[in-house]
Formats: C-alpha cells, structure tokens, sequence
C-alpha cells in the first residue's frame, strides 16, 4: 500500500512498446535489489530479488503456486492501476502501462515468470512481490528503461500502490476460484450429469432388480436408477453454485489489515468494480474486512461444495463399476467400453478404469478438502497464514475433478449399453418380488413364502400358490415387477 | 411398506386407556416373536424379538443411536399413522392411537424403551423396527391387550404401513437434524456472535498493534479486530441456515428402493405435510426419491455448515487465548474470567481453559464432518449403509458446539475485560506505524527507518527525523495510530 | 507437585476403616473450597469444589471422560503416594490410606464420582482435580474426618503430592491405552483374525474364481483368499503391537513443565516402578520429559496402529458383504448366518448388517484418528492442549473396533458358509482361465481367443480349439483351474 | 506373466549398440498396436499403444505419476529380465538388453517418455505397461530392429515375463517409498534434529519462563525446551525407521491374483533378491501374496510414520514462531534470521516465513496421509484399486517433509538468536515462580501471595515477605529459577 512519493513522468510520458515480445533476450544474470540487498537472477527473467530470494529458501517439493493465481493476480493488478490512475496517483501512462502488462498476465503470456512454490510465507507474500516485479520489469522493458532499475515503474510504490499482500493475496484468490468454478468444473460437471440424465430417460421403462445392502430388493427401472444419478449432481452442482456469492466477496481496500491503511477512500469497491467489469463475474468489496483477510472461510466453503461434488460421483462411479462386474461371476448388467487393454498378463481383460481413476480423484478431494479446512483454522489475529496452502488445494480439487467428469463421461458413460439378458435373469430370480403380496397377505407370511422358495428352490409363484396364501391368478397380477416399478405408462 | 391384510378392530374400537404410565409393571422376561422366531425379552421393556436381537448383535462400544433420532421418529410414525387412518389404510383408532403413542415418543417419555447402538445395519432398521416394535406394545398395552401379541396393532403391518427403513430413516434422520439446528445449535451459536458484537461495539474506538503473522503490524482498534470475530460467524451462520432446505425435503413415501411400492399414490408428500404440521418446519417430499435414500448428500452439506462455524469459532478461540497468554510473557492484553484454579501444582495460575475446550470441540467437529462425509461414499445402487454413523456424528457435532458456545459465552467472553496498559504499551513501540510514512517517503526509505529504529534501540520517531526524510511536526501529524485505523471520529 | 508444609498425624495414626461401603450417607448439599471461594456440591458425592465448577463451566454435549482415564488414575495417585511414603514426604498411614482409596478408584467403585465432560482445560486438569478431590473425601470418611475440611488429606498437599496435571494426565493417558490395548482390543482382534484362518485352512483347496477390478481373473482358492485376510490382520496386530514400548514411557516426574520442579530427585522413575508392578505392564519413565508432556505422540502412533487395523477390517467386511451379495443378482458366492430379519418391509431378506456394523465402526475409526492426529498438532511450549480429546478419541476406537471384531466373529464369520454351485458356476464360466495359454501361445493369442468367446458365447475350450492355437488335449491339460491356483497336492 | 512362446533369437545373438543416445531422431507420428488395434504414438517416444490411450483417457489435471515409481520399476524390470534370463525363460542377450535398458530407466535418461497422469487405473496397470512399452521400443532401438515391431522385445512377452501389474506396482511402490525414505527424507530430517539439538546444548542453561496454556509457568531452560524438540524428532524417526522392514516384504511373484500363475516356481524370491542387490535394501518376497497385492497396508503404516514426523513439525515451527513473535507487542524471545522482506506493504517487517511454510506443508501431510488411509479400504478381493492414489500421495508428503525441513534447518534454525533481554524480563515477572514456595508453605497459601501480587502490582518478593508466611532469606534462596529448573551445575 505505497505511494509514489515522488511525481515521476514529470518530464513527459514516455514511448511505450506494446508489440516487444514477452521475453528478455539476456544471458548470465543481472543484478536486482530489495531491501535486504542486492540478487543476482538469471537476466532473461522478469523476476526481481524478492522472487529469486524465494526460490532459494522456498524450493520445496515441486508444487508451484497455480498459473490460475497469478492470472488473477493479473486482474487485480489492473484494477487497481485504472483506479490510481482515474485519481492521479499514478500517472495515466503509468496506469496505463500496468494495465497493458497486467493483461499480459492475465493472458498467460509470462507464464514462465511466475516460478514459485506453494511453500512459501502463509500471506503469499512472495507471489504478490512476484507479480509486482515481473510487471515492474516488463513494464520498464516496454519503455526502453533498465530492467531492474525499478524506474520508472517500481514493484511496490505503483504495481502494488494501495495494496497489501494480504488484501490481494484473497482477492486473487477467490478470483482464481471464481474462474475454475466457472470453466471448467461446472460445465464438465453438467455435461456428466445432462449425459447420465439421457441414459436416465433411454433406459426408462427396463426394470430390473433393485438391491439394498447388496441383496436383491424390489424392482426398480434401470431409468429410475440413474435418475437418482442425476439428481444427486443436480443437487451437488446447485449447493455449489450457491458457494460462488461468497467467492464474489473481495478483501481489496483493506490492505495490512483491513483497515485500508495506505488505500484511499473508496479504493477496495473502486477495484472490485474494475476486476467484475474486467472478468465478467459480479465481484464487490467484502463487507467486513477483517473477516475477509482473517480467514479463509468462502473458499472452505467452496471446498465443501467440490466435496458435495465428489461424493455423489465417488457413488455414481462404485455402482458403475460394481453394475458392470464380472462378466460371469458379478452382476454384469452394464457393458462399458474397453478403451484400453486392461490387463498386462490377463488377455482380454476389460476393467472399468474410468471409475477407478474417478474414485480415487473424489479419495484426493475429500482429503484436499480436509486440507483446506484445516487451512482454515490457522489464522491469528489479522491473517490467515495457509492461504498459497487453501488455494493450491482448492484449485487442484476442482481442476482434476472437472477432467475426471469429462474422462468419465466420454470414455464411459456415454459408452455403457445394457446387458438386457443379465437384468431379466436377476429380476425374474429375486425373491424380493414377493415384497408385492405383503399388503394382501401380510409380512409375515410373504416372508414365509420367500424363505421356502429359498430353501426348496422353487420359484416364487411356486412356492406362493403352494402356501395357499394367494391363487395362480391373483399372484400374476400383484407380483409385476412393471407396476411394482410404479412405472407411468406410455 | 406393510398393509393390514385383514381388517382389525372390525367388532369396535377398543378402549383407549391413554393415561395409563408409560411402563410396564412387571418382572422377568416374556416371549416375542419376529420372522426368526422367539426372543426372551425384559417383561418390563416394550421392545420386542428384533431390538432384543440387536441389543446382542450389535452391543458395540457405548454409543447409542441419539434419541434425537427416535424423537424424530415420532413425528414420521405418526404423521403416516394419521395418513393411514384417513385413507382407511388403518381403522380410525387404530390410526388415533398409534399418533398417541408416537407423541409420547417424540416427548421422550419412552426414551428408556430405546436402547439400540449406533452400529447397526447401515439402514437404521434396527432402529426403525425398536420404534416399530414399541409403539406396537404401547399400543397394544393401551387397549389392554396382550404385550407382544401384536394384536391389536402390528409392528410392521401398522407401525410401519407404507413405511420402509430405508425412507423412514433417512426422514428421521433429516427431522432429527433440522431440529438441532434450530434448537440449540443456531440460537447459541447467535447469542455467542450478539456478544462478541456487543463487544466489538464497547471496544470500537480503541486503537491497538495489529499483528500480521505474529509480528507487530499496522494498528487497528480492538472493536475492528473483534467486528470480524462477528462477521466471520454471521457468516457461518448463515451459510449453514442454507443447508437447511435441502434437509426439508424427506425421503418418505419411497419405501424400499424409492419407487414407493407397498405405499398409496401421494402417502409421501401427504405424510410429509403432516410431519412439517407437527414440527412447525417446512418438510416436503424430496424431488428424486431414489437420490434421496441412496445417499445422505444432504446431511454432508449440513455437516459442512457445521464445519464452518468450527472453523471461524476455532481461530477466535485461538486468538483470545493469545491475546490473554501472560500475562507477564505473553501478550496480556485480554484478561479472561477466572472459573476455576488453573493449575493442581502452580498456585494461583488462570488458563484459557474455556478457549481450549472449545478448540478441541472444534477439532471434533472437523474429524466428525470427515466421518460424515465419508459415510456419504458408502452407498451402493438403493441404499446407502452407513446412515446411523452419519446422523450420530452430525448429531454429536451439533450438540457439542452449541454447548461450547454456551459456554464460551457465559464463561469467558462475557468477561473479558481489556489490559489498557498492555494494548497502549504495545502499539506505542511498534515500528510498524512507519507504514504511514510509506505514501510520503515511499516504501524503501521507511524501511531504512524502521530498521534503524530497531538496530539502535530508538522509536521510529526519532529514527525518522534523524533520517532526514520527514520533519517532526509531519511525523505527529502522519504517524497518527487512530488516524491509521481508520476510524470515524465521534 | 505439592507437599506436606506441616507434618500431619503427628499426634498417631487415625484409624481407619477399610470396610466403610463407598457411598456418602448425606442429602442435600455441602460446602467444598478451592483457592475461589466456596462452592455447594451434592452432599453424597465426593468430589469438591473444582469438580463442581467444572460441571458447570464445561457441560458440553454427553461425552464424559472414559472412566479408563479415572482407573489410570488411581494406580497413578496409588503408585505416588507409595513412594511419597517411603521418602517420608507422607505419612506412612497417608500413604497407605490414598493406595487404598486409589485401589478402590481402580477398581471402577467411585465411578460414580467422576462425572466430568472430557471437554475442559486441555490438560486435563479438572480430571486430575477430580481424582485429588474423590480420594482426598474419600480418605477423609475413612479415618473418620469431616468430609471436605481437606483434613487429613488435602487434594493438593497430599494426593497430588509431587505432581502435577502436567505430568500424571499423560501418565494416566498411557496407562489407560495400554490396558484397552492389552483387555479387549488384541484379544478381540486375535479372535478373529484366528476364525478367519480358521475358515482358510478349511476351505484351502475350494478353487474359485479370482476377481481384480471386480473383473474375473484367473483362479485361486477360497483358502488362499482367506489367507490374505488372516494376514493382513496378523500383520496389523504386528504393528500396533509395536506401538506398546512407547506407550510405557510415562511423563510422570516431570510436573509442571517437566523439570520435575516439586518432586523428589527419582521420583518419576520411582513411580513408575511401582505402576509398573501394579499393572503388569513394562512401564518405565520417559527418557526426554520436555517431549513427553508437549505432545501426545505415542498416543498418535498407537491411534495409526488402530487405524492399521480398521483398513483391513474395511476391506474383509467389504469383500464378506460383496460375496454374499444377491442372492442371485449379485456375486452369492457366501451364506452369511441370518441374525435378524433384514427388512421391515422386505419379507424374508438377510442383510449383511455386521458387516455394514463393522464399516461404519472402521470408519469413525478413520476419523477419530484424524482428530487424535491434528490434537497432535495443538501443542504449545510446555503443553499439549488437547489431551482430553485425545485420550476420548484414542479409547473410543480401540473399544468400538474390539467390539466390532467380537461380533463380527461370533455373528458372522464363524456361520459363514460356501454356495459350492455359485463357486463352480463362476469358475468354469470364467474367461480369465485363458490366461493359462498365455506362457504357450502367447498374450495377443490368448486375448484372440478371450475375445472370440465373450463374442460369440462359446466356451473358452471351444473358442481355444477352434482358433487352431492349441489342441484339445492340450487345453484340458494347461487349463486346470486348480493347477492354475497352485494349489499343493493333499 | 507372460513367457515366449516361441524361441527367438535362434538365429543368434543380435548386435546390441549400448551407446546409442536414448533418443529417437524421427518427426510425426508412427503406428503402434496392442490388443484393442493400431494407435498412432509420436514418432520421437518410445512409448506404445497402450500408453498413448491412457494419455488421452487420462488425461486428469496435471497430476503426473511420480518419475520415482518409473525408476523404481526399472529396479523390478530388470531384476525379472535377469531371473528370467537365467532361467532360459528369456535368451541371454534379451535378458541383457532389458536389464540394460532397465538401467536407463533407473538413472532417469528415459524419463521423459513416461508421461502418464497418477489418475488411472488403480492396479497401476498403465504405468506398468508404459515401462513395458518404453523398454520395449528401447531394446528394438538398440538392436536396431523396428520401433513399434515388438520384435524381438515384446513388451509382455518379454519385458512383462512372469509378471502382472497387480505384483509389479505394488513392488514399484515398495521400493519407491524405500528410496525416498532413505534419502532425502531420514537424512534431512536428521540434519535438522541435529540442528536443534545443537541449540538445545548450546542454550543449555539460559533459564527462562515456561508456559503451559500459553500462561507464565514454572521456569526451564531454553536448552531444556529445545531438547524436547529434538527428542520428539529422535522419537519419529525411530517409529518412521521401524515401518521400513515391512516396505521391504515384496509382492513380485504373485503375477495377477497372488498365485504365482505365469511365474514359475522361485521367481518372486529370486526377482527381490536381484533388487535387494541392486538397490543395497534389504527386500524380500512379501509372506503372504494375497495380502500383499489386496492391501496397501505397509505404504498406510509408512505414511502414518511420515505423519508421525509432521505433529511434532508443526509443533516446533508453531513454537518458534511464537517464541519469535513480536518484537514488541508478542513474546520476542527470539530472533529469526531475515530471509526476505517480510512485507510488500510494511517497510521493514520480518516474518516467520519458513516456520509457515513447514506448518503448512504438515497440514498438507496430514491430509496425505488420509488420502494415503482411505485409499487403503478401497481394495474388493484380490485387487486394491486406489494404488497409483496412495504412492502418489506418499512420496509427496515424504518429498515435500524433506525439503521443508532442509529448509527450515538452513534458513530458520541455525540462524536464530535469542533475545537475552526479553527472556530475562519474562523470568523475572513471572508471578509462577511462586511455585516454589509450595512444599514450604502449602498450595493455598502460596496461591494467595501470587494473587496478591497480581491484584496489586507488586514483586512476588515483596508480596511473599508481606504476607509473613516466609522470610527474605528464605525466599532469596528458595525462589532461584536456575534450582527450579534443575540445571545441572557445571
């Protein structure tokens, strides 16, 4: 939240190359500053010292903070540089210039200049001081400055003016959650579900035996089956959708923390207008600021609506694969389609792999979930310090569940056809259909007849008419597995 | 899903002896019988064959299913009973007393007549035939019948008429949810937040150190900080009121896989306007009743709610407990109620115990949303199985946290009261107020000063006018804690 | 880790008599003291003051300490006050009279006097301060005193002599989870782990069908099944097995931060020495204090040893359920004993509810691990802070998976039986026995021939034949299923 | 576990040239097939048919299987070449080729050609066939046959010989987590532990407040503190080491099922004993093959021993933080290096960056390590299906843990300062000291004269002297923090 303490662009506004491509044509490295000193970085990178001096002390593992954040780090950039320099503090070609390069991140075009890991300060502190170098340097580059010099565009006195990395950081990020709500989990999400809804009506009126705890219960259709399917992601997709208001809300304005120290009046709604106009999502400033910088709970929020998500499908996916068992010694009334050989010494084996990989996407999910909530619960005083942790999660848990959706959908169900054979022989088995005689001859008695046909092997007629508990006739019309269906005719 | 296979009660209505005590006087055991065959069951207990089998089949640590449940029950049995009865699926009595009966249930009055663990059949079908079970003896016992005769009023052929384990249970378990909620779970939860409002409007206007990870930072005032406890809850707060509609929507009429076989056309939705009648709640029939009993996506999305109050509701814990440690080596600049000696051994020691009780209540509350949430994948194709863990732990979780607020409310936030000389001490010798210099002087040279300051053991003031980068009179008027908080005068 | 700062008793040895049954004849209430002030407690029980504040400061939810903990206890205060008596830090009939009242703590008769709420300071000093309360009273009626006068022996001074909460609470932790692992846990789970091999060995050479992916595969026998399940228990008891050593380091000495400040140089070992004795169990004093009272690691480890178990004891219960699936629209390949009806609507069906049971037990086991874990997490400086919850989880599991084995033992696993025909059906159907021309023919060959059958509905032997790719002969002698499980001749 | 089934090489030995780059010179795409048909592969990769499909099927987030798991199946491939060679199941110059290109595999030289997402199918079975397919095309290469022939290396004929992914991933994983337990994650794990014991003897005798509850308790020194650290560490490690032996029991021999069918008799002793020579671990053929290949139990325990190393982590890191916290308005008795500006906003602040990185890579641990669980209950009979999930999570956590605290280590520890100044004020005022006035005076009344002081603000000397229960000599002597913490003299 710095200010340009001097007026700079006095002398004029200077040329602007908008059309350099984004890179550095250097070798070796240069010198860059901070306040802790002086950093060599390698000269063809845009970073500055902060981001090297990261790289070093922060090189764990290898998960790097999201290209999604630093995109949205893109948007904030911009907002923010338009709005000082609607006010004058920033000259316009200075804002203007931000602006342009804040696009460019944006765009994914300086991609390679975001290095960072996930590990880092729990503020993401070092991808904020990321971002503000590479548009310093990028910028400067783009009107013939030195880069690293910090003139005439410096990191924290005009890229990061008016912020903190504790206001921008959760801004960034419910942008960047925002975004992979909207493309591509909830479209791949609903494509699975709109494709499980069409085999819901194509398969509307096959009834088949229902099962509950394993064992064969009353018949249901195959259609009514899925359309349970379907319900559940319909159900999944609207609480999810209901987490995005929260997400809309943006700590920008609040700066340190949360009082706006450094920001002017009106600075965090200005932004959050320019980010909604920008990014095509109805952002605003949150209401309370201290709540938004403090903790993390929209995007816990968020995680338990990607959970919501996961769980229906980690159930879709199990009775997919259980449905399509065998072929002999399981249930076999699904096929799926053999997209692979599924075995490396069994010949002609087919596995259902979609569902496996699905079910262990939804396993990683639920404990990304319960990473993030934790994250949560690790704020002190003014911040939460497990935001890169939060995000990185989030983010993760959304990406691969909206690709497991589309590999579900395309590679299997869109692909299963029914084994119509299989479905008739279990229903026409099920002892369960002697369900249908309880409210003429009572529970008891069904129940009798059910474990005779059990125990002599007879079938269910049979052993019913030899109960003398109900004729041939009366027997037939009760026990139809379509009525029992409660199917609507036609 | 059972019907009356011959028409009871056709000689009259029997006697109804309503006020007779809800106990059964006598010594030893008597016979029951179910499908299996004969049971000795206590001759005082009204359960019958199949709690008696459970009761030794599934005697599994001590957890009970919560009478919540069975309350809830309550409203299900008799809401179908009077459905039953106005359909002429019951004779009149028959109807009228079995909704006695299930009034004392929902009352408690027969609380010691449920004794059945939370491990069970993943259905909840030992529960739902206890319930079964007892409201038929009662019954029987309240027409001077014979107790586990069944006769005048059959377990299974009345008690559960048109009914399944696998619609009821998952409606009970939906009333016994939406119940908490509302009492005691939002109301302590809104008391708890109204006194840390209350608090952060005694506290609004005085100014203390911020602290951005642990470290000294830009003031804010005690009522800012305390404004986002509030915020953070209300919040909470009203992201779980919005689970609560989709726990309106009941799984009854669904019977055993969903397509509502063995119940008339429109006993759901007529059950479940009974059930919102009797409970003053919404209650409706769940749109899709195959999604509806094959999992519990509902009560996941609640639990999630009860999560997020977890969450906010830990980290003010935290925070408190801080901002009371000390008091001498610590921060100490809250003072917390003394309840109780603090310590067996040091003499005179005060803890933030009610901080730590309710941060493990929190830490609970987050293993039993996992529990929840897992229980939420362990369905198969009609049913899923793990309905009794998901409901208990949901429950539990309720509970303990409206408890904890209570407590933490009474106990400890109630009372604290501020350490003035700490929270000025503090701020006055925080070299953080230099950022208010950052606008004038930029970011680089309020960094020499403050580091200045700290090597030479100065303040920031004298720093600053020794740097020669601001006069005195500029310093007093910029470096202003109130003016840096932001607040509005008067 | 209080002493004796005047010599009592020092005008004789008061009598006392043992034989005073464990109850306080009194009704109403009585006056108790504690460093507060005064408070009421009810006249017939044995606790004081900081018992009494602490029922009402943390009366959250149901979930009392497990009275485990109190029984730890009493050989904890019984092995001190030993050994305060030897050192002559107490009087000999001052010892003698606290090992009694701690024998009778042990022996579960004052149960009734330890009402606490496992959520309170999380060092579980309200407990400490309960057992010093119960035995302080309790010896005082016993020599005759007036209860509550703390006369002649005071809860601090005395029964809490050279501790502190710090240091016996995790003592007590430790004892209390070796004697649930010792009684019922590793008997319960060795019971059944040796049914299990029990049914390997009896149905060693029955060849079925094997089954990855829920796909057939190529055969093995039920006995080598089996075999895997007897070994994933054994090995998992290994484990946990393994937990114990660290489980019989005691914190106590260490009292209050673990300097042992207030105890005797030797204390701690000497205690442990004697609790040692009185258990049977190795106990023996923790080699590094400052880690044994900031953490609950041991705890940690020994809940990941519970949790070891609980994942085999998942995919046992799981595979059981799965191959009694059906009976005929499922895998029915075993009987499982009916123990209840399965249904309250379904006439005559048979669930696999201990299996479903012992699930849901498995998975609370999960979570209570996960609370246990991130309880780990919750320590500050000298103190873990989350100890009661800890403990309360860590008890919770062990009791319900022994438990869970128990009845999935003796209600299920030991009336298994085999449906021989299902067996045979799905072998002799199963196109995987391909896979035994492989090393002749070939992969792509033997997956032709797979291929052709499953197309055209022959046999394997037909498919194999007709492809010209082995004779006969041949076939029949390579594809032997029992050969092919590698099954030892008689 | 496929074998040749006719003899090559029978035309003699193929010219085999070793020192071919590992690259194939060719553009565009080239026509690979496998059981399903032809598939076009780019021409520059060695891999096959089957790894094309799974890269378009797969294709899930961004989630690659660790390079790890490839080297580690290099291992296995060539240890089965090398038995099967000696056999004569494979010609001698096959054998060599094999183990030769398994060489390759195991230095990483062809690691850009396993490109296949963690998500697939649960057996690993893509993974495996990517090595068989690279090995493959590999020894066509340096043959100088065919790229894609299979001839006359087949991919299962050959490289796959006798094997199955069922016993071969589970193998991989196996030696994977060996390998990366045993480096980096015990050696910088130690080198920490050393670090902080270091500290602990260097900071031996400082004597400083402790805190329990956060709250000024009984003094120790700092070096008594930090030993605490160090030993909890010591203790984690000893249980992670102590989960090795079981990491080193190998499924390999158990082809699909665990039978051993396709693997003649001897092959999974003989294969670990090849990799136990080259890798320098002991491994062995796993007891029961059964076990081995349904479960994943020996990973679940190891990452139970990772999690077992991340609570005390976080424990430390917490400490530290807070120790360091401050510097004026938090505890401030230490110092931590400034590796970084710690603000983009705030001039001059120094945050506790590495102890938040590590607090949040334990956080991500934690969750690992239930993924790593859950994944484990999701085996069905002789196939765990979650495989790829739990090596994926496991050698993430053990990297991410390594690397956390590498850093931690050099940036954090070995440069923290104490602040003399601070820790002595702590001691000084600490009202706690009173504690030592307890085996004098008695609990009460040395409670009394620490509340005195409080309430009036004066010295805990002046208050215990005032109150006449002990004089200044005794005090002066009696309240001497060094003697309270034990310190041993000298």
């Amino acid at each position: 939240m710095n200010a340009p303490h001097r007026r700079r662009g006095s002398r004029g506004t200077p040329r602007v190359r908008r059309d350099l491509p984004t890179r550095i044509d250097a070798t070796g490295t240069r010198r860059e500053t901070d306040a802790l000193g002086t950093v060599e970085v390698p000269a063809d990178r845009y970073w500055g010292a902060q981001t090297q001096r990261a790289l070093v002390h922060f090189a764990i593992g290898d998960d790097r903070m999201p290209k999604a954040v630093y995109h949205a780090y893109g948007y904030v950039k911009k907002a923010a540089a338009l709005v000082n320099g609607r006010e004058g503090r920033l000259a316009g070609w200075q804002a203007d210039l931000i602006a342009h390069v804040a696009d460019e991140v944006v765009s994914g075009a300086l991609d390679d200049h975001f290095p960072l890991y996930v590990w880092q300060a729990g503020s993401g502190t070092q991808t904020n001081m990321n971002v503000n170098e590479v548009i310093s340097n990028r910028a400067i580059q783009l009107v013939g400055g030195v880069v690293g010099s910090k003139e005439p565009v410096h990191p924290n006195d005009h890229v990061n003016l008016g912020q903190s990395s504790n206001d921008t950081f959760p801004t960034a990020m419910h942008i960047a959650a925002v975004r992979v709500l909207h493309d591509p989990l909830l479209p791949q999400v609903s494509l699975l579900q709109e494709a499980i809804a069409a085999k819901s009506r194509t398969w509307y009126d096959i009834v088949k035996t229902g099962r509950t705890h394993l064992r064969d219960a009353v018949p249901l259709s195959v259609g009514q089956e899925w359309s349970g399917y379907a319900a559940q992601l319909s159900d999944a997709l609207e609480r999810l959708r209901a987490t995005l208001p929260d997400l809309y809300q943006l700590a920008i304005g609040g700066t340190a923390v949360g009082t706006g120290l450094g920001a002017p009046e009106g600075f965090g709604p200005a932004v959050a207008r320019e980010i909604a106009a920008a990014t095509g999502h109805p952002f605003k400033v949150a209401s309370n600021p201290f709540a938004a910088q403090s903790g993390v709970d929209a995007v816990v929020a968020a995680s338990a609506g990607l959970r919501g998500l996961a769980i229906p499908l980690m159930k879709i996916a199990d009775d997919i694969r259980w449905l399509a068992s065998g072929p002999h010694g399981g249930i076999g009334e699904l096929t799926l389609p053999a997209n692979e050989p599924g075995s490396s010494s069994m010949p002609g084996k087919v596995n259902p792999t979609q569902c496996e990989a699905m079910m262990m996407v939804c396993t990683q999910v639920l404990s990304d979930d319960a990473a993030v909530a934790h994250a949560g619960t690790r704020g002190n005083f003014q911040l939460n310090a497990a935001r890169p942790l939060a995000i990185s999660d989030f983010l993760h848990s959304a990406r691969i569940l909206a690709d497991a959706c589309e590999k579900l959908r395309a590679y299997c169900v869109e692909g299963i056809e029914l084994n119509r054979e299989r479905i008739d022989e279990h229903l026409a088995r099920s002892l369960m259909l002697v369900t249908a005689l309880s409210p003429r001859i009572g529970h008891d008695k069904a129940a009798e007849i059910a474990r005779k046909a059990a125990a002599e092997g007879t079938t269910l007629r049979e052993a019913a008419i030899a109960s003398g508990h109900i004729g041939a006739e009366d027997f037939d019309r009760i026990v139809d597995p379509r009525k029992m269906a409660r199917l609507r005719d036609g």
